[in-house]
C-alpha cells in the first residue's frame, strides 16, 4: 500500500493524535500500516478492528498490540498506567451499550484520562440513575451512551451541569434499530446543551472531550 | 353531498359512535352533515374543524354547536354535565401540547367522561413531573402527550401502574419537525407496555380508552 | 459483569416485572445473568433468546430454562398450569406471524393469562375472518398481529367492542419489508382506538395488556 | 411558447388522447395551448387545473372550456351524452376521496365511458361495503380510492373477480399524511391481483381502464 | 399447524386461486400445506419456495412437485400443456429480471396461458426494443419488468396500445438498490396508464392480467 | 452587512466567476451585494432571485439589472451579443421544465457562450425526441432536463455520443414530487456516462460544461 | 394559562437558566408568560419570537423586551454591558447563516460571554477561511455554522486545536433543503472531535458552549 | 440463455463499447456471455465479477481474461500498453477508496487512457491534499472519490479549473453508511460544477470522462 499518508502532525495541530479505523480495510493494508508504525514506534490507536481482521493477523504483529475484543481497539507502544482522574465519566443505558463505552474509554486511556463506566441507567427505572446520580456529578465531561429511544440523554442533561456528549447506539429492533432513534433523541431532546456524534462512535465522543479538556487545562 | 353514509350502529358495534374528521373536507360537504344531523337530533362531535371552516358556516349552524377553537371540536346536542372521574387523566410534557391534549379532553367529555389535564410536566426538569406523580398515580389510565423527543413517555411508563396511551405531537424543529422523532420514541421505548396512536391523535387516543373502559366496566 | 442492575421492584412499581431481552447480549453475559437468577429464585421471562445463543449455554443452565424455539422466549422457575381465562384473544392474519404471537401468547402465560390463538385470518378471504369473529368478541382485549399491509387492523377494530392492540410484524417484501408498512397502517387506520406497538413487539402488547388488566380488576 | 409540440397522433399510437397536465405551467402557457386546440378544433382535456388558473384565463377562453371545479379538470369540445355502461365503477372509502374520483369520472367521460361513483364504503363499517357489493360486482373493472391507510383496496380484491385499479389519496394526517401509506397499503396488499397508479392520479387510473377496455372490444 | 385454513373457494370468488407464498415459513409449516393439498389433490402453485427451502423437503414431496429453481416456483397436480396464446406478453430490460420474468410466466402457465419473454430490451440500446415492438403489438396485455431506473416503463407505453403492468425489480445498487427508484419511475411516469405492482411480484402481475382476462372474455 | 467576502479571484482559480444566490438573503443583504458591485463595476450573476425579492428593490439598482423573471435571474455590466455556438444544446423533457432551463442558458450566456433549448421532446412521445436527434447530435455537450420519473435522460445517453449533463426538476406530484425520482433516474441509469447535479440546478450544469469547455479548448 | 410552571432552578441545577421556545405558543400564552417574569423581575431569554407574535404583543410588553428581528430572540431584564472575550468564536460558511449565528450570539451574551462572528468563510474559497484561521484559533471553543453540504465542519476540525460545536443549518434546495444533509456531514465528519446539535439550533450550541466554560472555569 | 442481445454498435452510437455488469448474474449467464465474447473476438470488459463468481469459472475461460480482484473487474482480448496520459487523474479522500478508484482507472485503462491514482488525500488533514494539488492541476479532468461526509468534493472544486466528477463510495457507518451522504455532499455542495454518479460507479464516472475526451478531441 504506498497510497498510505500518515497524519504525524495531527496531533499538535489539532490536539488528538490521528487512529486508524480498521473498517473496509484489507488485511494486507492493515499489516504495512502495523508495520510502518512500529518501525516508527509511533504510538497508535487501532479502532473497528473486528475478530476476523484480528485473528489474521501475523502472531508477530499480534504480540506487539494490545487487542481487547469487546471495544475492538488496539493500542501500540502504549504502556502507561493512568491516575484516577475526575475529567470524565461514562454513563450508559443498558449494559448492551457497553462495547460501545469501551471503545470511549480506551481511547480516553489512550490519550492519558482514566475514565470509570456507570453502566445500565436507563430511565426505565429512573431509581437506578438517581442512585448514581452525586457520583455522575463529581466529573466534568460526561459521555453518555443510550441505544432504543435513548430518553436517558434529556433525563441527564435536566439533572446535572456538566455538558453530556451524546453517543446514540444502534441497539434496538424495528423503529429504533440501526441507532437513528437514539441520534435524533439526542438531537432534538427538550433538554438544551446536549452535544451529539455518530451512532456508535466512542471514538469520536473521547476525542471531543479531550479536546475540551486540552482547551481548558493548556494555554491555547 | 348524496354519498354520504351516516354509521349509526357504530356506538353499539365498537362501542365508540361515529365522529366526523372535517379536514379535507368541503364547507358544502360540512353543512350537509351538519344539517343532517340537526334533523335526526343524533349527538355528534366533530374534530379538526379549522378556525376558516367555523368561521364561513352559516350563523345558524353554528348556533346548534358547541365550538372550541383551540381543540377545534365541535358538538351538537351535547349537554351533559359531567361529575369528576378517576378513570382517565391526560398529561402533556409541554404547553405547545395543549390543543391536542384538550381534543382527547373534549373527545373524552363527549362520551361521558371527565379528565383533567396535568401541563407541563416534561423531564428536562424532572421535579415538575415528580412533583405531580401521585396525582397521576389516581387515574386507571393515563393519555400521554409530548412532541420534540418524546422522552416523556418511557420515563413515565417507568414510574406508573396505569397503562400509557401515547400521543406524539408534531411539536418541533429540524429532526424532530412534523411528531414522527416522537412517535418513534413512544413505539421504540426501554419501557414495556407503552401503546401508541397517530401524530396528534387525541381523539383516537380517547376512543381507546373509551373502549378499555367499557369493556371493563361493562359486561362484553 | 459486574455492570448488571436488577430492577426486582419494577412489578410493584409498574404491574409487570423485569424482563431480560437477549438481543445483543453476549453468552458470558446471559450466563451472568442467568446464574444470579436462579442463585436468587427469581422467576424470570427471557425473549429474543436466539437459537444460536441458546445452544452455546452450558447444559447446567440450559435445564432450569423453559425454552420455546419458535417464539425465541424461556422462563425461569415458572410453573404455574393456567385456566382458561377471556381477558385476552390473540388473533393473526397469517401463519407467518405466528412467532410473535406465541412471544405474546407466553408472556401472557408467564404473568398468569392463557390467551388463545387464532390464526390465518387475514382480510383476502374476509370470511375466514367472518367465521371466527363471534370468538374474537368473546375476549375484553384483542392483541391483533398483521404483516404487509396490515389491512386486518382497520377491518378488525371496526367490528369488535374490544381494544385492539396491533402488533404489527416484519412479514412482507418490497413496499412491505420490514414491518413499517403494517405500522404505519395501524396507526393511520381509518378506524378510531387501535392502539400499537413497536415491530415483532409481541412482548410489548401483552405487557400492556397485563397493565390494562391490573388496573381494571385490582384496587389501583 | 414556441416550444409547444403537440403529439397528435398519442390516441392511435396509445389508444388514449393526450391531454394537459396544468400544474407547473404558466398562464401564458395555458392561453396558448388552449387557443392552439381551439384552433384546431382539438377535442381537449385539461387536468389540474387550479381554481387559481382558471379565474385569470380570459373570458372567451373560459366559454369555450366545460370546468369542473371539484375535479379541477376542463373539457374543450366535447358534447356527447353518455349511455349508462357496466365497464367501470369508481368505488371511494371517504368522501374526502370524491374531487380525485371525479377526476377519474371525468377522464371517463372524455373518452366515452360513463362511470357511476359508489363513495364512502370505508372498512370502518364493514356492512357499508357488504351492502354495495352486489352493485360492485356488477362491472367488470373497479377502480377503488382510499387515503389514510388503504385498507379498502384489500377487502376489496379479496371479495370480486374484477380487476381492482388502486388510487391512493392524499388524505389523512400524521403517519398517513400525503398519501405514501395507501399507495404501499395497495402495492404490498395480501390480496393479489391489484394493480396501482400515482397517488392522486385517477386521470392515470381511467387512461388505463381505457386501455384494457380499448384492448379488449377492439380488434388489436 | 393446525392454524392454517385453506381458502378453497377464492377462485370462484376473485377469479384466481389461492397460491402459497413460501417465504417466512418453516419447513414444518410447508409439509403440512403440501401433504393437506396432496391429500386433497388440490392444483397448487408455491411462490418463493427458496433452494435452501426445497432441498430440505423429504423427497416423497419432492416427487409430486414441479419445482423451476430460477423462478423459485412450484406447482403440484397441474399437467396441462399450453396452446400459444396471444394473451399475454412479458418483457424484460435485462438479462437479470428473468427470474421474475418466470415467476410471471409460471403463474400464468398455472393458470392456463402461455405467455413469451421477450427479454433484455431496456433503453439503453433503443434499438433492441424498436427491432421487437411489433412482436411485443401482438398482444393484449403487457407485462414490463425493469431494475435500476426503470425507463422501459415509460418508453414502452407511449409505443403500444395494450395496458402495461409494470413489474419493477431488485436489480441495482446505489440509489437503484432494492427496486424503489424503479417502482417510483413507473408509478411517477410521464406516459399515462401504466399499471404497477410491488417490486419483484411477478405473481402479482400475473394475477391481474388473469382477472383482466377473465372478465373480458367470461360472463362476470 | 459587513460580513460578506467577495471571491474576486474565483474565476482566474476555478474559471467560473462567483455567482450570487439570492435565495435565503434579505433585500437589506442583497442591496449592500448590488452596490457594492456597481461600484467595483464587476460583472455579476445574480441566481434564484425572486420576483417578491425584484420587487422591492429600489427602482435606481434595477435599472443596473438585467432581470429574467423566467428564470429569476439577472446580470450586471453584461452587454455581449453572443455568437451561435455548437458547445452546448439544452433538451428539456416538458414546457414544465423552461424556467430551469432557462437559468442555464443565461449562466452559460453570462460566460460567453450562446446555447438553444430543445424544448417537450418528452419519452412519452418518442417521435418528438427523435425527429430532433440529429440536431442534439450537433453539439459537443448536452445538457438534458426532465422531471418526472426522468426516463429522457437514459434514452438520450444510449442515442448520443455527447456526455448529458443532468438536470432532475422538481415537476411532479406524488411519487415524484420534488425532484427526487428524476435525480436518482439519472444517478440510476442504465445507460453510463450520465453526469448529474442537483435537482433544479440550472446554474450548476452550466458551470460544468463551463470548466469543461474551458479545458479542452484553452490550455491548461 | 394555569397549566405553565417556570423551572425556577434550572440555572443552579444545570448551569443554563430555563429560556422560552416561542413557537408552537398562542399570542395569549406568551403575553402571560411575559407578564409572569415581569412581576418576578426575572431576567429571560425568549427564542423563536417570530416577527408576527412580536407585532402583535401590547406595545406595554413590547417595551420592555430587547427584540432582534434577525435572530427572532427577545431579552427580559437583560442590561449588562460585555467585556470581549477569548471564549467563543462563531464561524459561519455563507452570510445566509446569519440569523442562526446571531441567535446563538444572543443567547451566549445573555449568559454573559461576548462572541464575536466570522461570516462567510466558506470551503468554496478555502483561501477565505485561512486568511481568518489565527484569528479562530485563539478561541477556546468554536461554534460553526453551515447548511448545503456543511463542508466547512470537517475542514475546520482538522485546522483547529478548539472543540467544534456545529451548527447545521436549514440552508440549500433540492438534496440539501431544510439542513438534514449538513447536519450528517458534521455527524459523518472524517475529522474526529466535531459535537453537533439540532438543525438551526444556534440556542442549544450557546447552551452547550456556557456549560463547558461552566465546568471548567467554576468548581463543579 | 438465449435472451441475451449484444450491443455491438453502442461504441459507435454513444463513444463507449457495451460492458457487463456481472452482478445479479448467475455463473451459466455469465460463462455464455463470456464464450459467446471469445467467439466473436471482441474486446470486453467486466465488471462487479464478485471473487465467488471468479472462483467458480471454469480454468479455460479464467485463463482468457485478465481479472483484477481488488477492482473486481476483468477484459477480455486487450492487451495494450499504455502511454502516459494528461486527460484524468482519479483523486481519493481515503484508501479505503481504492477498490473503486480502481474501477475507474481499469475502465479509462480499457479505453485506452492510463489515468494516475493520487490517494488518501481527505480534509481531515488538509495539508496532505495542499501537498498534491499542483500534480492534479496537470490533469484535465478530475476523478474524485470520498466517502463519509464527502467533504473533499467540495474543497477540491474550489482549488482547480478542471470539472470535477464525483464518485461517492460507500465507506463510512452510522449517518454516513451506504454512500448516501456523500452522494448528497457532492449534489449539494456550495462549489458550482461539480458533477455527479451514482455511489461506487468508478465505471460510470470513467465513461463520462471518456465521453468528454471523445467529443473534444475528434470531429462530432
Amino acid at each position: 500500500m504506498d497510497s498510505f499518508i500518515w497524519d504525524k502532525d495531527r496531533k499538535s495541530r489539532t490536539g488528538v493524535a490521528e487512529a486508524v479505523l480498521c473498517s473496509h480495510k484489507s488485511s494486507q493494508d492493515l499489516q504495512s500500516i502495523i508495520r510502518f508504525n512500529i518501525e516508527h514506534t509511533n504510538r497508535v490507536l487501532f479502532t473497528r478492528l473486528s475478530a476476523q481482521q484480528w485473528e489474521i493477523l501475523p502472531a508477530e504483529l499480534q504480540q506487539q498490540l494490545d487487542y481487547d475484543k469487546c471495544s475492538l481497539t488496539a493500542m501500540l507502544n502504549v504502556a502507561a498506567t493512568l491516575a484516577p482522574s475526575q475529567e470524565v465519566c461514562i454513563v450508559t443505558a443498558g449494559t448492551s451499550d457497553l462495547a460501545i463505552a469501551k471503545e470511549a474509554q480506551r481511547t480516553l486511556a489512550f490519550n492519558g484520562y482514566q475514565a470509570p463506566i456507570i453502566a445500565d441507567v436507563g430511565v426505565a427505572g429512573l431509581w437506578r440513575l438517581m442512585d448514581r446520580i452525586e457520583d455522575i456529578r463529581q466529573y466534568k465531561i460526561i459521555i453518555a451512551l443510550a441505544g432504543m429511544e435513548g430518553a436517558l440523554f434529556s433525563v441527564l442533561a435536566g439533572l446535572v451541569r456538566a455538558p453530556i456528549i451524546a453517543v446514540p447506539t444502534s441497539v434496538g429492533y424495528g423503529v429504533s434499530a440501526g441507532g437513528e432513534l437514539a441520534l435524533n433523541s439526542a438531537l432534538g431532546s427538550c433538554s438544551p446543551g446536549i452535544l451529539t456524534v455518530n451512532i456508535d462512535n466512542g471514538f469520536g465522543a473521547a476525542n471531543a472531550a479531550i479536546k475540551i479538556i486540552n482547551q481548558f487545562t493548556t494555554s491555547p
